[in-house]
């Protein structure tokens, strides 16, 4: 059990002659929410932070509730609430996996605060990502569709092997989800897909294929395509294959526990500590 | 290396006092293709029969060659023929993955001979496949999608698991092939559905979803998925999923050689030999 | 969220003309361990039972606490105690996953309690199960090495399979566990080995092969080879694969969340309510 | 088909006036065996090099006939022969996978002929290894335990993954081959472990856990485990698994053709053709 509420670092200070700096206090936005109270469980569980508040949005009806108790456990000294401003402005870290919008009025919140804003959210327009620029001046932003250090490193293998083998090898991404996901192929299998598009020296649109069903013709030279499987609980499962005559490298991912989308968010958002304004990904957190 | 061209059963005769039965000779239809030379090829690899002739189209330039020099090896001693008529008068079998009408016409030659018609070719339309039955009559045909043992075996599997698991199991076929193939999903992968499908006391037709791309929506219930690879020079592989609530049951095919198809295709051939006039499948072959 | 402490149903009762049966009660041993807080929380989560007690050894520190709140959650009103005769008196079912002599012990309790005995324990030797034969002329036992409905599915069909493909055919098992595991093959790997071999007409002692390392020669014709990976926290994942010239079967399980074991040993209990005394095992359960 | 016997080449240069340089020479030892033969069929149906010779051991029965002929196939004109002096004079290269004393005396003939020595052989102890040295201050010897493309390129990307994660992610590496294979793990697994080592900054020696049997204890941090499968005809698998909490990544590789060997060891023996002495590995040949 991690430090919540206030920093035992701070008080620990009294017995001793050196001043402990404070742990980095850290918000969650949509913290009742199945990834927000994922990001709750990360950040009490932490010894490196200590958790200021859970936000939801307004009118919620866990406002005012201890979060502990709010999530069907023990309390645990830390109330929700729905005072974005107030919650942000003691905050040196934010959590981030709700909606564009929500994302970019945090942004501007965080921005003020000068707090790291760790960003999970998917599905920004173009003119929604360039809204987001201004407040990465003032603060650390990291974003990433996929905050696993798995996956990211996956990405990172997948642009150098398809820059390593010529189009003699085909490649194609095939990812399973839980039976709840709604769209396809996966946010991340669009991402492994861009990376090996980049590895190409080329852009996805020009080489993704449609799912195939019905009378597709042969593969295409140097195309790159998509299968999406639905099923059970999975949490995400990534293949990426590179097929050619007699031989075949395949790049896999599993992951089995949500917690380490939050458990690599808040990873960033305590490597975003020391760093100046600017725009992050998980390469960057992770050095790769 | 087998026998073929004469029957060495029958010149062993002449040094014994007992007079063996010779072996049951075989026509390969479509013996150019890829499938026919495979065929070939497992014919003469045989003990238990003869190759007494390959067959291709008139006019093909192989006509009067001999089969073993035109597929590039050394002679076999057996010409190849366009003569359809004469060489299935001569046939105890007859070998035949080539395409819907051919197969209607090679259908009447087996029935007036006797011999028994291994049909590998696919996409016969119900009418096509009404025009058959009146040969069945006559002699035994034997007709699968798919003649591997395997893939025969995993179809039989598909349907006692979905009955035995309810609609909380999910159900999803991955298929992998070349990247020469031109259509998606598989027969073999439909072949399963079919299998899946009628376990679950339902056609393939009610439960099948389209593949997935873009926004799906959450899994239907109860519904079949199907998912479609293609790269390299993969032979054919095929997943039965069934995934639910923290567990899966996952029902595997991997085929790593064509030849197994050419020897499924004479094994049934083989196994026909004493069987009465009919319509049957690989279940009945491998008595599952 | 289940019912717990005392019986809604009967409760439910006062305010309905008809009386309805109190939903049975059940007791879990080892209840301060990892399965048996799993075990707990499926009976906690479940409508069709209640919780009467959470049994653990006697001067266990959870003694005297609500289980709930020794779970680090919420109070359920039932508490955890180490006088087992007084807790499996008032018992309709125990689900026990500890040792072999502990679950002897409650064997006995559990057979004066006419109360149904769902273990779950593993390691028996043979000399311990002769000596659980008493109790099960007094009530149900329902004993498995693994609890889950796809892996007894899994030995089913692997049994079938074993029994339909010849030794043309080579049978191997593949499993992978938590860094955490002690042994191997798992005892789920043997279940399957122990399927596979009675497939065959045969016992695993004689074909079963140790694991390769160093020259160990080909493989021998019909023998039945086990291969364990360890790693990270995987729950439990198993191959049972066929392979022969150009193609290969695979029957596969994958386990994602300890809970189906859990759940498994809860329907089994329910199962059982309504069975005389005598031994089964989870086929049963499934009728398969 | 490629060219063999005389250089096309040379003689397409009589009907022009530039003067074409002729295709490297190849010779291939072993040329009776498995491996041989593939190796054969490569250098015969490349567009890149002539077949110079055939080499078997003293006294083989293939000695003195067409190596086409002799492999069953039709006369290809490059006689089969037992003098390694003369054949390898003629060589700009030489394609060996034999055995380590056999390839020792082939390098000593091959730095003669300042000839290419790609060897594909393994089994070498240090001592012959040694011994191996002097013979590449003549010419390029490329070695390597295995020669395709992907399970070259999976140990580089195996060094960089295991370098990346920390000890927190075990190390596993599974694989399997035919039947016939009468050691385990396999060489490539043994090289790929290697690479994760050397990632890890260690050496397997210290890092590899003998394949798991009976009471193992838990799984020692930072460890290297083997796990080897046997069946059918598998051609070579090779999965490396790095397994953490909730997540694992997997490097895969999968050959289903022995011809990508051959296609290997005659891509090196091209590439080496403008290098000067010395040993290389396929990572050399690769560029990465």
């Amino acid at each position: 059990m991690g430090n919540q509420g206030t920093a035992p670092a701070e008080e620990a200070g009294r017995d001793q002659p050196q001043i402990a700096a404070p742990l980095p206090g850290v918000v969650v936005t949509g913290a009742s929410g199945r990834m927000g109270q994922m990001l709750v469980r990360a950040v009490l569980d932490s010894d490196a932070c200590r958790l200021v508040a859970a936000l939801v949005r307004p009118g919620h009806p866990w406002v005012g509730m201890d979060v502990g108790a709010a999530m069907g456990g023990v309390p645990v000294g830390v109330p929700v609430t729905d005072d974005a401003v107030s919650a942000i402005a003691r905050a040196q870290a934010i959590l981030d996996f709700t909606a564009p919008e929500a994302s970019l009025a945090t942004a501007t919140l965080a921005a003020q605060a000068r707090a790291v804003h760790v960003i999970g959210t998917t599905g920004f327009t173009a003119e929604q990502l360039a809204r987001l620029r201004p407040a990465a001046r003032h603060a650390p932003i990291i974003r990433a569709g996929n905050m696993s250090l798995g996956v990211n490193l996956l990405a990172a293998l997948t642009r150098k092997v398809a820059a390593a083998l010529g189009t003699a090898w085909d490649i194609e991404i095939v990812e399973a989800h839980h039976r709840m996901k709604v769209d396809a192929p996966s946010g991340t299998a669009l991402m492994l897909g861009e990376a090996a598009a980049e590895g190409r020296g080329d852009s996805l649109a020009d080489l993704r294929t449609p799912a195939r069903d019905g009378m597709t013709g042969a593969r295409a030279a140097g195309s790159i395509g998509f299968a999406s499987v639905r099923g059970g609980d999975v949490v995400g499962e990534h293949d990426v294959i590179f097929a050619t005559e007699g031989e075949r490298v395949v790049l896999r991912h599993l992951a089995t526990d949500r917690a380490i989308f939050a458990r690599g968010a808040l990873r960033a958002a305590l490597w975003g500590q020391d760093k100046g304004p600017g725009e992050y990904d998980v390469a960057d957190v992770l050095g790769i």
